[in-house]
């Protein structure tokens, strides 16, 4: 079994050989990968059903298992997803800046790979390979940790990935997949600071806070999101109606699905029970404030509720009194991931727009829209909730660093 | 006496105010800022008596209280520095990019404040009014953690700028001292999660180490430099002689000074005794290699002394085969913040520059030049020697997040 003291160290050696590589490199390993993955489908899909028989035998959730589960049709998916990224512009060795100092230096801030990436992640053996492919591309190491609920599918589809890089320049170590699942083995990871050069948590709360916790290595938080909707006084109903059944229903387990719905108090008794009728078909829940159940009947929302990121077909609601009221309740409950107004009044447009501090802020639009594809990245690293380095979907570029090449002709202080 | 966690409350709800400031009311806080440092210099040099009676009393270094130490003439240059900043163009509200998506969605990445920074750092009172001030200009709160020694001068400091600011519509609590200088009170701030959005070390390794090791709010690693110098065969050997003067010996405590001199084998004979007459001038001790020593007499150096920041008048002195060599010693041994080569051979630049990996990589230019001033970043925050976020100097714009604004006419996914 590979620790993860080695899979870091090899990792580190192997960044060397994938950070020099050029874009065209890099995509003939993908297309390699690409091609395994579809060579390798039934082994691949022996190895899931193991980890779905045991999964089964502990009484794990359908709705996770169907997570979990790899067939025909997803390996292809997966094997599509990876050539989809091959035509995505090489982030390395792009020129960001440049410029002459007076004293004749000149200086280029040049985008670099990161070195090696961690990424720590829970029983969804399609982020083994997404992970793996998003960071070859953006010529880093990648690291992996997934849940010990797939550790068979995971070792295959590492198998794979390294048979392909092994027809490559790109050393197989370049991706290395920590088969110690015991807790112990995540925590040594994630103060690996002479290996990991950034760790990625993609998971649950519970996964993010544990990293967040325990990491010295530098981190990019992922995930949670309490998001919001607020049906400004002069919205267009039909519109704030089809953005709020969106937002809410489309997909309900999601981050940048909405869990709370603020409301104008003069357009409350007109918009909320065309709301409630719009929710109530999809049988959403809804939780409201003492002003929302003078309008419409529906169970109390406590403060929790407001605080709470349901990831199901429940909704809480409040009535405010203006657009800085609104603000108000976002920046006491949100986790700042997406917030959205709707109104046709381009002033408190522009105040919600500038005055609400989250990664995303909509105007007349879904929330739902907070995603790398849907933003135009073409591929996704996860969502970060936090300030440092990136904000909001994660694309390639947002897993690369820079660095400064500084020419001179004999130049002293 | 303020505690980490008021303080940390009050400059959470503090940046609310200064995030929303405009460029001039920004300024206009800085310049009296500046105005009230001079109006008060006695009574903060009055402060700063104590703290240098206290600091002789415990026999702190005269190296170390000369940092501490506070005078009109220094008061006058921090003032200064101070309108410096007034000058730097507002990073805030930048559209950093902008695109349309073929639904129609608009979307804006534009540059936003951080929200909270937290600075820890030791006995020099300076940081206190220049970290302060550039979080102010970057549109962030601030909150200062100074080492116990400059306890009197820092709480005057920051008194000042508090009167300064309650002259404005931007909060007092937008700069908060932490005036608990036990060591619990570090450790607290290093996971204020809930108050801090970043968390920036200035100071020495040991400082640094602690705050990766313990913090939980995303963190910022700054400082230690074991930068090397590496004369290519082909080196103008005058050139390489100032490059290498300049590097080592015109400030030895500061981090981009160099610690190790890498010669190529094939100018080796040539260049070292040059080398060893320019040190020895400048009083500067080597450790060399057994190359280096059967050409030049000097101490020998262990492998100890190649991942040592000497910080000191000590140079470290390796004969290498060739560029390669140059590039693996480096790899091995550097802490990746700034490496030189001195080379006529515009090949052996190429790869050096390319495959070094390093924040700030020069040819035929001093190490020393890695600062934020000498960038044309017009002031330093510090320099990052991680790869997450910021790498090398850090100025305004390094000490900034980013959002997203989408603009749409009612888009649903």
């Amino acid at each position: 079994m590979i620790n993860v003291k080695d899979a870091g160290k090899r990792a580190k050696m192997a960044s060397r050989s994938i950070m020099l590589c050029h874009e065209e490199q890099k995509n003939e390993a993908l297309r390699l990968i690409a091609d395994a993955l579809l060579a390798h489908s039934d082994e691949i899909i022996e190895e899931n059903k193991k980890d779905i028989e045991n999964a089964r035998e502990r009484g794990m959730k359908e709705s996770l298992i169907d997570r979990l589960m790899l067939n025909g049709g997803r390996i292809k998916a997966l094997a599509e997803s990876v050539i989809e990224i091959t035509r995505l512009e090489d982030p390395i060795g792009e020129v960001v800046e440049e410029w002459e100092r007076p004293n004749g230096l000149t200086l280029k801030k040049i985008r670099v790979p990161m070195g090696v990436i961690g990424i720590i992640y829970e029983a969804r053996p399609n982020v083994t390979v997404d992970a793996a492919v998003l960071c070859l591309k953006a010529g880093s190491s990648a690291l992996l940790r997934g849940g010990s609920d797939a550790i068979n599918s995971n070792k295959c589809l590492v198998k794979v990935i390294k048979e392909a890089l092994g027809k490559t320049e790109i050393s197989p170590d370049a991706v290395m997949l920590c088969e110690d699942t015991a807790r112990e083995s995540a925590v040594e990871m994630m103060k690996m600071n002479e290996y990991l050069d950034v760790l990625i948590p993609r998971g649950g709360a519970g996964l993010i806070r544990s990293v967040v916790e325990n990491a010295t290595v530098p981190v990019i938080e992922t995930g949670t999101g309490n998001c919001h909707i607020y049906v400004d006084e002069s919205a267009d109903i039909e519109m704030a109606k089809n953005i709020l059944i969106n937002a809410k229903t489309q997909r309900t387990g999601v981050c940048n699905a909405a869990e709370t719905l603020l409301v104008n108090k003069n357009i409350a008794s007109v918009f909320l029970p065309v709301a409630k009728e719009a929710l109530s078909e999809k049988g959403c829940r809804i939780l409201g404030c003492e002003r929302t159940r003078e309008i419409i009947e529906c169970e109390e929302a406590t403060d929790k509720d407001f605080a709470t990121e349901f990831l199901d077909l429940i909704i809480s609601v409040k009535v405010v009194e203006n657009v800085e009221e609104a603000i108000e309740h976002i920046e006491r409950y949100s986790t700042h991931h997406s917030e959205a107004i709707i109104t046709e009044n381009g002033e408190n447009a522009k105040k919600f727009l500038r005055e609400v501090n989250s990664a995303a802020v909509y105007h007349n639009a879904s929330t739902r829209f907070t995603d790398g594809g849907e933003f135009g990245f073409g591929a996704e690293m996860g969502i970060s909730t936090q300030k440092l380095h990136a904000r909001g979907p994660m694309g390639l570029k947002e897993i690369t660093s820079y660095k400064f090449v500084v020419e001179g002709n004999g130049q002293v202080r």
